[in-house]
């Protein structure tokens, strides 16, 4: 066992953390109030790569693997979770048609995915079935030479502002089988989309649902075959568990940095907070507990690198674990700013509104354990 | 003992409950996004005694117990938090000049703070002294037949859309004995008001710093005598804690409501979320823990009516427990309603963004085990 | 509403007090250590009225309330939780006789009972149905003028050294409605008891499984009218709740008043423990959690005195909530008690084991969740 | 990074295994129940390598690291928890030989304690210094060639059946810095042994005090130089924290395996406990929480062989965390096997009972987050 990063690891770290520094930290708050999709910003991260870490160097990316793509991610959300957030959903699209695409979608939509050009969405959950994916609706019928896709997704991140969508659509009848995956331009005739949807935070992305009414698609435009959608889809959502804890971990140590300022520097009753032992007790949960879902997350990450038979338990196990803590030490460390965590002067409040949809999405943690559990109960299951 | 409340009581929740359902909760949800301060509402709530719920009857008020208006006040509590929370500030302040104000200034100012013409702010905290009010530097110095009040107060609810502010300034050196408490119209001279803090949330009251250049009082403005402002504030608080308090029962009941409502309409995998076990057996825990933290708060309320011995550390007990519990609540009812927790088109994320300053405010609830930890390790402590 | 207690109940309180600390407090961890069930001092407390304390005056008892035992069984549970959960259990016994007997059976059975010459046994669980008590396998078939058990019961409370059995065993085929209950004679023919049961805790009160072969009672044995026992069974359980609930509290205060006491002696780094504020923490959340418990005990307690519709749901949540609590208090006692708190020399660790089954037996604490959550989610439900 | 165990390491596990399948499972309970100190089946883990484990080589041992170390004593607390946590303790007393003994000492104790022929106990905590190392009052005195012991020390596990005792006794004034450590024979003159302890848990190993009375240990005895005492206390409790971490781990391991195997077995309301979905998220989380720990547990241990400079911190984390989680999961698991989980024929209370003092030795949890918390907040920290 080895727990060092090694140089290049190290180097994305620098690499990640002044990216952060410069381009997202200080207009982070500016993008919360005033609900930009910044763009611009995204532009600039795709010219360090940061758009295409884990599609294969041969479509443009950085090829990396997904520990090295989560330690960046990471560093990335310390400065703007929102922004972040959604550079983990355009990585992932870039990533399924990469893996999954013919040559000429390939071509197509990857070289501009990574650079930033095009930006993509991903479109899954539907408004009757958030964590039930086999239920899907919206149905894609082969007709000449192309799909005809009809139906509605919702929740969709970027929505209404990027260029490329993978749908999740329904070929044939039954559950899981049925569902198959399709890339489709986000301008394609037939496509509408709802009105922005205002959320508690997570503001820098615009959220939409989006309607398909006789979308037609060339046949070159699904993904793999038939009835494989669901299985890409559940391959996404191990990295996007991952990603999405990542982005946890890093907004949960950039609270936990401020708290760690602010009672150095703040003094109450004649004394710096440090010096209270509530107050000293408190950071040091929160520093074990940071640490500890930090580890499990890379090593979800390094057995889904390797492809281990348990990574989907163990990807599900960093979600859950790492999003309900990064949850609660920016709880905590919006309770240690006392007033001041309130307002939205600090980033507390910004940091505590942007990681609570984590516990939600990407399946909710309640569907984590589902997943865990089934695991553990099996006669082969072999976690440690 | 007795656990059922009388019939005056349950005529107050009815009265307080189609109050609630009729004028705050249709609008809550827009005043929150456009930051609306609701005047006419507030006089409108006037008109059923709800701005002066304990201020004597002899003053214009209704006279009730703390009990009663805690009771009143989580109805009120379950149509709209923030407004609720800022009738209870109102409420103290009316209450304290009722109490400890001059015949000159009760009729002066009770009058018209009852029928909600006048509306109160509650100036205690400072920017240097969140939870330590002993060490207020807010001064006021006698001159003539006078005061002149110098210094600023921070977070003031109300402020700048306020009438009549209660200002808790230092008459003499020293600690807690030198502050002393002073009635001051909001717009005198020399008064001016910071900019309209963005919040988190409580966003239908405005919160503003104040400034105090030159202010001058008459001495007839100074409630009992010099010195008395700490105690003044420390019996106000009291029964501040239930009050916030019971505005996070209330918010809390109403998420719990809404949960219950929402697991049983809502199906996934193909049944109501009602069915799962695991979703039962949060509603359980959200349910028991919200009856223990009222009957806690009752309690609390019901020593303070009797002003037992140990008041203040059930008032404090009572707070801590149910502003922790009452967010916790809304928090897992947010989860429950998964991504529709998220979006502002629903309730949830603003019933969890309004209840969470209460374990800041009024004293924050690490303050609140402070002063209950002193009561416990005092020998002659009887608390059960 | 009153929170007060009367002046008989303070009278109860000083009584029971006294005859705990006389009594049981002195022998608590010899009982435990030696595993004696200590009759002598179950008849003394016989003689205060302890062992019939909800039985009607006209069989002897003391005809007090469910609220009024509860604060009784809370003062003697400070003494030894062990003895007086047995005497919850006899008291069970005593009013179940007292309540459905026939003349000829709380003639012959209640009289010695409530003077502790007879002590009871409450004989419900089985084997294979550990909190599934519609599926009893035990049997009494009707025959002749009599009735004939056969079957089995399992971690019965006193077997093999008490003299009364209230039996629950199966008259009919069928769920819940085929069960009917028997007092039978602890010597009764055919009657055989296992060996001694070594537990964590509880070991002033062995617990034995019994078999009944072919055990033979006349007809009056039978309480109230075939296929009854359930439902008797169903009211024994929500007063058993709250009894066990309030040894749960007395067992947790006392270990509380035990570590308030340790942390003002005992001196670390050159000052007292209480002087250290992570242990105020911990105090004063032991102190607002215990208190909060117990007034929902005493709420569940009334419910179920005034026969309100909803008092099984109140004595699930008392329940549920008083031993979790009861535990944590325990735990943490023992925590502040250092090295200390896990040596025999102190109580600690005796209170910890012995409060530590009140989470899993009258229903486990997750059965309590789905009676609690079975509730909240009927349209009537009205929880607060 | 890497994740993965090497091929060696999966032969200690293998290994270690099959020596606590084999020797230490089977009599756990017996040694719980009669308090046997198993000394024949140390000798035989001795054959094993594992009283030795982290010696070096040309003493004796196996030379391995604390991170292959704590591996096998995961597995070996599978079998025995008590037994093994004595084992982490010997293997203590006889690095700390190795490391700092004169070639003298190290010749004459450190081959025999490496086999098992004689055992070691650890003499640091004495009854009014639990957690306040530097405050010791053990002296040593330094007289003629040699040095003269008086004091006393309790809680010293092993005591009175084991040969060797590591002291630390104060041979200058002042604090930390005139602790010095020194080996003494057990059977030394003026040694006395106190009464066993008896313990709520960890009975196969005994707990004594021990009183120093004119002592007398000839100058080669002492380890290091005059001084050094606090120091390699602090070095050993490194170490000592990850171990007794391991041994949480373990214990815990084989408590959810137990469960999990129960769970699947037992039918409650006609279907297997394992598919009642609390009892499937209640393993979920314990199946995640253990993994986080071990993860945590391992890379604290990785950083202690790599004398990283924030190895003591991450050490406390380990031992904080795995502890906490180490005793939750036992309690769980008891909880899932309900009655059967409170009686000894079982052995979940057995783990439960044995877990529970690790959160309260080798420095409390509570100090474990002073540790940290002190290095959180200096400037130069950097846990990840």
């Amino acid at each position: 066992m080895d727990f060092e990063l090694n140089e290049q690891q190290r180097a994305f770290i620098d690499a990640a953390r002044q990216f952060s520094d410069e381009h997202l930290a200080p207009q982070a708050a500016t993008w919360d109030e005033l609900q930009v999709f910044p763009k611009a910003v995204l532009r600039k991260a795709a010219d360090m790569g940061f758009m295409g870490l884990y599609v294969p160097e041969a479509q443009g990316g950085l090829g990396l693997s997904r520990l090295d793509s989560s330690i960046i991610f990471e560093q990335l959300a310390m400065g703007c979770t929102s922004t972040t957030a959604y550079m983990t959903i355009h990585n992932m699209v870039s990533w399924m048609i990469a893996q999954f695409g013919t040559d000429q979608v390939k071509a197509e939509y990857c070289a501009k995915l990574v650079i930033g050009e095009w930006l993509g969405s991903y479109c899954l959950t539907e408004a009757n079935a958030g964590s039930d994916a086999a239920s899907l609706l919206t149905r894609a019928d082969h007709d000449g030479d192309g799909y005809v896709i009809n139906g509605a997704k919702a929740f969709i991140s970027g929505a209404g502002e990027t260029d490329v969508l993978i749908v999740m659509a329904r070929t044939h009848k039954g559950g899981a089988k049925g569902i198959s995956a399709f890339v489709v331009p986000a301008q394609a005739e037939g496509i509408s989309y709802g009105r922005k949807e205002p959320k508690m935070g997570w503001n820098s992305q615009p959220t939409r649902s989006i309607s398909f009414d006789q979308v037609r698609v060339p046949d070159h435009c699904l993904l793999g075959n038939e009835g494989d959608g669901f299985r890409f889809a559940m391959q996404g959502l191990d990295g996007g568990r991952i990603n999405i804890a990542a982005c946890s971990l890093g907004t949960a140590q950039q609270a936990l940095n401020e708290a760690r300022r602010y009672v150095v520097e703040r003094h109450q009753f004649g004394h710096p907070l440090a010096q209270f032992q509530s107050v000293q007790f408190k950071l040091a949960d929160m520093a074990t507990e940071l640490v500890a879902a930090r580890q499990l997350v890379r090593y979800a990450a390094f057995k889904l690198d390797h492809e281990d038979p348990e990574m989907t338990a163990y990807c599900a196990m960093a979600k859950r674990m790492a999003t309900d803590i990064g949850f609660k030490v920016c709880d905590q460390a919006l309770q240690l700013f006392g007033g001041y965590g309130y307002i939205r002067e600090y980033p507390l409040e910004r940091h505590f509104r942007d990681v609570r949809v984590h516990q939600i999405l990407e399946g909710t943690n309640e569907i984590m354990r589902l997943i865990i559990a089934r695991r553990v109960l099996e006669d082969s299951a072999d976690l440690h």
